[in-house]
């Protein structure tokens, strides 16, 4: 087992850098904060003895040597960014296990085969710079290097030059490593776990999204003087398309989720009917057809919307990726691991989406995941018990030695 | 009649400050621009031989003595201030047309009884620090000082600390001016003037307005694992209410409006529902009892459509004025004044709100308009003909001129 209260220390300890503003963390990636967290990740894996390696798109690989020269890595972690106003556990959670597991084993003198090696993936909130696990999907090849480099936030600044400008640009070839398993731990950020009563999730699937960025054109136009009947207003648009995908997500349950979490109008000023409104549609859903069948209606009925107020409305799919089922020998070893220690445990869905989905593209992958309160995150009120976090790792630490060989 | 190609070239020379991106201009108040724009009015100003005052809240008071001295001043102006995509006439026209008043009685050697002053009034569009007309509020004791100092813009930057940092306090109290008469010269801002293919708006009156801006709690979680049956939605609970005070507006047709033109999302994450969603409706109307009944109904019904979301609801009026009966008299004489000289003219409802609405509550007081393509304005592509223009100039004039006595 592992030492939950060092793991416990460890995740207090990062979230001090880059504090919120009600007990969460505001660390997103590439920004000042990001490099100090990284600092400090790397400072306690070399002190655990690891060594770094850093690819050209600041995925962090602190690397345990295994005793078989010809065994593949295999690979443990999640991220250290975090939402705007994000908790203290999302992804961290992953990281830390990961380092955690390494000390375990130095502490437990555990020699295995094949080398272990805990990962920090840039960027997979995906809140300054769309989409979500933007670093783990170049390492797979989903997207390239440019593309990456190339996505721009809100003030326009480019992800390339923050990441040049935080200095975390490695010199390692993004997916030139291979790997023999990927495993990831994680909070759920649902309510399932919690409302069953189990201490353990065993992942075996992560449902699909899409993120459908609308950008609607209206008449800038005065409010006061624009007669009801003159209106081109892309803002009434905009309101009738996130209730007709609040219908279309209601139609598709059980198994759907739709809605929307960023909208920016311009020019934005009290009188004046905004000349151009962008909004980011995320919907979500295991089932693939569901998940299609929702984008193509909700597409279809928002052209429809537009088109009745006189509104332009074009879309881009800022973010996607397909359901995915993960590798049923590692699902498997987390769920005899669960066993084994005497954790209560379940199969679970995951709702949100991992660096595990695109590491799934290039090695057999899976994930563990751990209750949290009122299934809340992505809120800086997130909270888990140290139980609970040092259950999950204690899973993790088994079922990584178990696949790594002794 | 006044030198219409003159007002032009001004017109022309002050929208080279503070330029937009799309031909018309971003000179919002008390900014670089802002100050620019003053210091140019201002040596116009000086070599027409006009003499400043300003008061406290920036005020720009642009004298020319009359004969009598005991005789109280007629006021003439508007605003230079802009929109953020703003055009090149609401408002600079007023102040612009006032100077071309003065130009011309200056070219034909007319000596008026009365002094004539041509004001800019500091903030009228309300776009960077809400309410608008705020200065001109001030003037009539509407708000106290203290009140317009601590209006915050979004950044949280303070009124009265930009008033400052740009150099335009100036040390006349407020509203210690008393006015013989008002009159304001404005762009039309609505369709109505050139549809029905006339040169002058005699106005009558001014809709009154409520700003109602909408505070919404909902409980910030993720847009992937939070079901559908957890959410406490925030940006849902706007669209319908945003939906809402559409039906509002529709069901009291003819004679008043409403929308929304500015909207905040927090933490505003593609993948985060959000905390809290603050946006502004702006309701108006000619008619008291329909404005206050929709305000009424409005709030009302935006209770209830959060109550049953579970997202709370809260809204603050953060401008407000009564529907404005422009003074018989002056109205009469900017009639008159049409009729003299042979230009077209109806009487009009302002379908903004000016600067005169509050000039009337201490003083008499009336506004002049002249047609704009297509009605449009808050908009840069706004447009007026120079002849248009020179029409409503030449009824100022006129009607000033007669009020002022020679
Ligand atoms: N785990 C997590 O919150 N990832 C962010 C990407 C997503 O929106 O699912
Ligand atoms: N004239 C004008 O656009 N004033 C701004 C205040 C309003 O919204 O009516």
């Amino acid at each position: 087992r592992v030492n939950a209260d060092r793991l416990w220390d460890s995740l207090m300890d990062m979230a001090k850098i880059g504090p919120g503003i009600a007990g969460g963390n505001n660390r997103q990636t590439l920004t000042d904060a990001d490099s100090e967290g990284r600092k400090l990740f790397q400072s306690w894996c070399e002190a655990a003895g690891l060594t770094m390696g850093v690819d050209k798109i600041g995925n962090m690989f602190m690397t345990r040597p295994g005793t078989d020269p010809d065994a593949l890595p295999i690979y443990v972690g999640s991220h250290l960014d975090t939402q705007p106003t994000g908790g203290k556990y999302d992804g961290v959670l992953g990281v830390l296990a990961g380092l955690e597991v390494i000390r375990s084993m130095n502490d437990l003198n555990i020699k295995t085969k094949h080398p272990i090696v805990v990962v920090n993936w840039t960027n997979e909130e995906g809140a300054r710079f769309a989409p979500a696990m933007l670093a783990s999907g170049v390492f797979a090849g989903i997207h390239s290097l440019d593309y990456a480099y190339d996505r721009k936030d809100m003030e326009g600044l480019r992800f390339g030059d923050e990441l040049a400008r935080i200095c975390w640009i490695g010199d390692e070839e993004v997916g030139a490593r291979k790997m023999h398993a990927y495993f990831e731990y994680h909070i759920e950020q649902g309510p399932i776990l919690e409302a069953e009563e189990k201490q353990i999730g065993v992942v075996t699937h992560c449902q699909g999204l899409w993120w459908l960025e609308f950008a609607l054109t209206g008449r800038e136009a005065h409010t006061g003087s624009t007669p009801m009947n003159m209106r081109v207003n892309a803002g009434l648009a905009m309101a009738r398309i996130m209730e007709m995908v609040q219908t279309v997500a209601m139609e598709n349950q059980p198994g759907c989720v739709g809605g929307v979490g960023q909208v920016k109008f311009s020019p934005n000023s009290r009188n004046v009917l905004p000349g151009t409104v962008i909004f980011t549609v995320d919907i979500r859903s295991p089932d693939q057809t569901k998940l299609d069948g929702m984008r193509a209606r909700i597409e279809k009925e928002a052209a429809a919307i537009a088109e009745a107020l006189g509104v332009g409305c074009s879309v881009e799919a800022v973010g996607h990726f397909d359901p995915v089922t993960f590798d049923p020998t590692l699902v498997s070893a987390v769920r005899k691991a669960a066993e084994d220690l005497g954790y209560s445990h379940m199969n679970l869905i995951s709702g949100a989406g991992h660096d595990a989905c695109w590491a799934a593209k290039v090695a057999p992958a899976t994930m563990v995941m751990c209750p949290c309160v009122g299934g809340l995150s992505h809120n800086e009120a997130e909270e888990i018990s140290k139980e609970w976090a040092g259950a999950g790792a204690d899973v993790l630490l088994r079922a990584v030695v178990e696949t790594a060989g002794i």
